[in-house]
């Protein structure tokens, strides 16, 4: 659901399709970086609350793990977004009620709404709690670490064409099959609970009991699990008394289960969720925790379930807030906020020490150039133009059209400096930065002048705003397209009117780490790098994204080591830093 | 209590109150601007928490509201606080249990716990809670409006000495009290209901039914309203099933009592909050509402007072997210989420017409220098060159001690650009910014040199890192305080070592609006501003927090007309745009 509405809003974002005709005019608004990232960022947060009918949570989430560049205004949006999806849904639910809608307008708005009746908590509760949550925290990193691996595994395979993604998923899938068919048959048969509410056996529809294969008013237990769709899985685990429904061995061998087939089923080609297998893990685990405890405890092993989700959410996911609020909208008990929020503290303390949270480690396994929030200690120690490669093109202000063609098909740069040189001064002046999409729209428009001269900004008035809009990925132009004459080669354009006159610039000494933060902070493309000392060029080079990233860096500088321990190392220090000063 | 939470806080980052004797030596890792304000951040967080005993409301209030400059490790570190605060709570209220701490462990987690049953409602009321929120935000404006004029009276009366502050706030305390006494006379008495729960009338203790100056068996409804802490109050207009135990007179009475005097209350010099009366209100508003309404609607009358109190909050502190979860913390009932979500949306937008929020429109009237994150659409127009002010003030790399006093004791600068003259080069090039208190850290600990010529940097090695830490309020240096012998006025110090050698800089021609964006995003203090044909001097200028000012930017340029409707003007902009490309 998150993913859908990331697509549905990046489909609004570059104005509807055109080649299947859905389309409208005012949606060209939307047509820029800008407002394309938000719609996405909206887009999934809408997601999240249509898939676990947690508005307040899917703002959150949104912020927490989407938005790499967060405002105000987006927060306004995110939550104007999600509080429509939480009417509309309200008001569907309530159309549904007369049930004509099949199962939809069942569910209510709280998923598992399993702790109506208030429940108690002590403080002799808290160690166990405790220990629960370190060992989330520790099951949470681990089930990264593998998913991790499984994924740069399957990526090997997945580039070797269709025919071998396809041939993935069903091995996967035919292998899941047989597991979950398979082990049932060596769980023990239970006898049915004399007060039991619901039937038992049930057979051919959804229940908690599951026959199997066991005899008359027998159940089986670990099949009841299996046999059940996620949700409902979620909700008996969650339930409270149903202390002695499962027995130990029946939860342990489904936590192996759900924990190797979400490791494993994530990465292939078809769309599988992380945060439902990643709940029905925890919660699996922490019913484990409970009836392993037992009686020493006056907590329920529901209480447990829930929070073994959370810690295990918390150890592989690492968001806090709206993680908290998720779990909140999703059990429907504020009672229980102080230990949830206890839990999630330690797991995610805990898993931080040994890796990064899942999302950033699938965002590197798939290779997607996503630049870090902190600047890696390294860095402070580099300078900008450590960094800066070339040969660097620049353009002057009134350029040959054969120049940009010449430059265009020869670089894949997306952006250009461009110079002047003011009669009276011995060296030229940086005027502004030019986008390749922009140079492709002004060839295409033909708009060229015979002489060098400077003409007005009158040649604006042939463009409209629609010209440099942002283009859908579909229709994006290429310099290969486009065809000139001999003669037209010959002529020139005057870039001055295109060009962006205001560019951040950074003056090349500028420690690496702090031209890092201005350029995520404010989000940039380009990054001008100006010299300290006027010279013969007023620029040096363009810092891009890449030019941040850690692999170039490194390979432009193979005695630089990266520091792999550096969270831990920072609490050793943090420690010794407090110590020393008691 | 968020007040509290923020002193509390700020204290910590300077380090204790030596004057007082509590200092900690560990405290000084804290001692930065920057630790300095998530310090604050948190403890207003915490505040929160503890207050209405919303720990994840009070993580998002301090974001939306509070941080200036958001990171996501400040979100990760205000979670850490209100968790442990709500962990503490929690023990705390465990511990209490017993009833030995008096009327601390009554409240529960959950203050205004009025709907622990489930309540229902449907799509025909929903036209009745969109003019409900249509009027709080009206209301929430004009209350944003009042109290606006009403402070910066307060302010030309509080500035004619401390006298007159206490004469004021005697004044409004003996107003409020002859109100509070005075009006319940003109109310009527009502008998009392002979199903009540509660004893009725109740005299000498808190309870919902005020006898007053009734006859026995009688109450007065407003008394019961006015004699009763706001909490209790709260939770009154919240209460479901008590219909007909106010009259529409006696309401009304008490919203003009409440808004007036939360109006005119807020201001003086004692500390009264701002947000529980505003809750009262707005629960008194939607009582009104639903009495006019009556047997027209299913919903009942404390659902309305918690929908009226959300619109009265979202009209005039126009935060969502945060108020969202704050009024989900507080009445702990999920189901009214999407209703309460669509209240804030639609005060919030009704209100934005008008003005900004109460925060904003509180920190202008006393004064404080706050810059809005948003660029003003006429800062568009101008570049840094317009608004950069001189005469500057530049050091050279190696400086005479005497010019260094003469410009700490004749400018009020705070920072200072660094150049250097290296040979061979005919203009000089810059090095860095060096900060006023580093300077008198500097000459405080006279490392001069005798000839001006480059010391290595062993220099630092006579200095620790607490010499450069950011000094508490009170221990702050001042150039008065350095008296130097005439010898040592004659003598040299280096400023390299202590020179922030890459300063993020701009160029002149720079648009205003994006270097606003620069100094907002990243956080900064000082921007240097560097010419853009290179000449004389390598540095244009320095810009503050105080350039960023639109009073400043339209002193400089009286021809700005300043917009006081842009966001009316937004809006009717974007409809056309929509309209005419449909």
């Amino acid at each position: 659901m998150v993913h859908t509405g990331a697509c549905v809003a990046s489909l609004l974002g570059q104005g509807g399709s055109k080649r299947y005709g859905i389309t409208w005019r005012w949606l060209r608004f939307f047509k820029n970086d800008r407002d394309r990232r938000d719609l996405i960022v909206c887009g999934s947060a809408a997601g999240i609350a249509a898939a676990f009918r947690a508005p307040v949570g899917g703002v959150l989430f949104a912020l927490e793990e989407m938005a790499s560049w967060w405002r105000t205004s987006l927060l306004w949006r995110a939550f104007f977004t999600t509080a429509t999806v939480a009417i509309f849904l309200r008001a569907m639910i309530d159309v549904c009620l007369s049930g004509k809608c099949g199962l939809f307008g069942k569910g209510g708005l709280i998923m598992f709404d399993a702790y109506s009746a208030s429940i108690s908590y002590h403080l002799a509760d808290v160690p166990l709690v405790f220990i629960l949550a370190i060992i989330g925290g520790l099951l949470g990193s681990l089930f990264n670490f593998m998913t991790n691996k499984v994924l740069r595994m399957y990526n090997v395979i997945n580039e070797k064409g269709i025919i071998c993604k396809l041939l993935l998923a069903c091995l996967i899938s035919i292998f899941t099959s047989c597991i979950l068919f398979g082990l049932p048959l060596f769980a023990s048969c239970r006898p049915c609970p004399p007060d039991a509410v619901e039937p038992c056996p049930t057979i051919g529809r959804s229940g908690i009991y599951k026959k199997f294969q066991c005899p008359p008013h027998y159940y089986n237990g670990l099949a009841s699990l299996i046999f059940n769709t996620n949700d409902d899985a979620i909700k008996n685990l969650f339930s409270m008394n149903t202390d002695n429904e499962f027995e130990f061995s029946s939860m342990l061998i489904f936590f192996i289960i759900c924990l190797s087939l979400s490791i494993l089923s994530c990465g292939i080609v078809a769309p599988v969720g992380m945060f439902v297998p990643i709940i029905v893990t925890g919660a699996s685990y922490g019913r484990m925790v409970g009836i392993l405890v037992g009686k020493r405890s006056n907590l329920c092993h529901g209480l447990y379930a829930v929070l073994g989700a959370a810690s295990l959410l918390g150890g592989s996911m690492r968001t806090t807030v709206s993680l908290c609020v998720i779990m909140l909208e999703l059990t429907n008990n504020l009672l229980l906020l102080p230990l949830i929020m206890m839990v999630l503290l330690v797991s995610k303390s805990v898993a931080n020490v040994f890796n990064a949270n899942i999302y950033d480690l699938i965002m590197k396994a798939k290779g997607l150039p996503y630049l870090e929030t902190h600047a890696e200690p390294y860095m402070r120690q580099l300078t900008v133009g450590d960094v800066v490669t070339g040969p660097l093109q620049v353009f002057n202000g009134i350029e040959r059209v054969r120049n940009i063609m010449f430059i265009l098909r020869t670089t894949t740069h997306n952006g250009f400096p461009v110079i002047d040189e003011p009669p009276g001064l011995e060296a030229p002046v940086l005027f502004g930065i030019i986008l390749r999409d922009h140079l492709i729209t002004l060839l295409k428009k033909k708009t060229f002048l015979p002489t060098p001269a400077a003409n007005n900004y009158d040649v604006l008035r042939q463009f409209s705003s629609d010209d440099f809009a942002k283009k859908g990925s579909t229709e994006r132009l290429k310099i290969e397209d486009i065809h000139l004459t001999e003669e037209e080669m010959g002529m020139y354009i005057d870039l001055h009117p295109f060009t962006n006159a205001s560019p951040y610039t950074v003056v090349e000494t500028m420690s690496l780490a702090k031209a890092l933060i201005l350029f995520r902070e404010v989000g940039l493309r380009h990054l001008l790098v100006i010299p300290k000392i006027p010279g013969i060029s007023p620029v040096v080079g363009i810092l891009t994204r890449h030019d941040f990233m850690p692999e170039h860096i490194l390979g432009m500088h193979p005695f630089l080591v990266r520091s792999r321990w550096k969270r831990l190392r920072f609490w050793q220090t943090f420690l010794e830093k407090i110590l020393s000063g008691l």
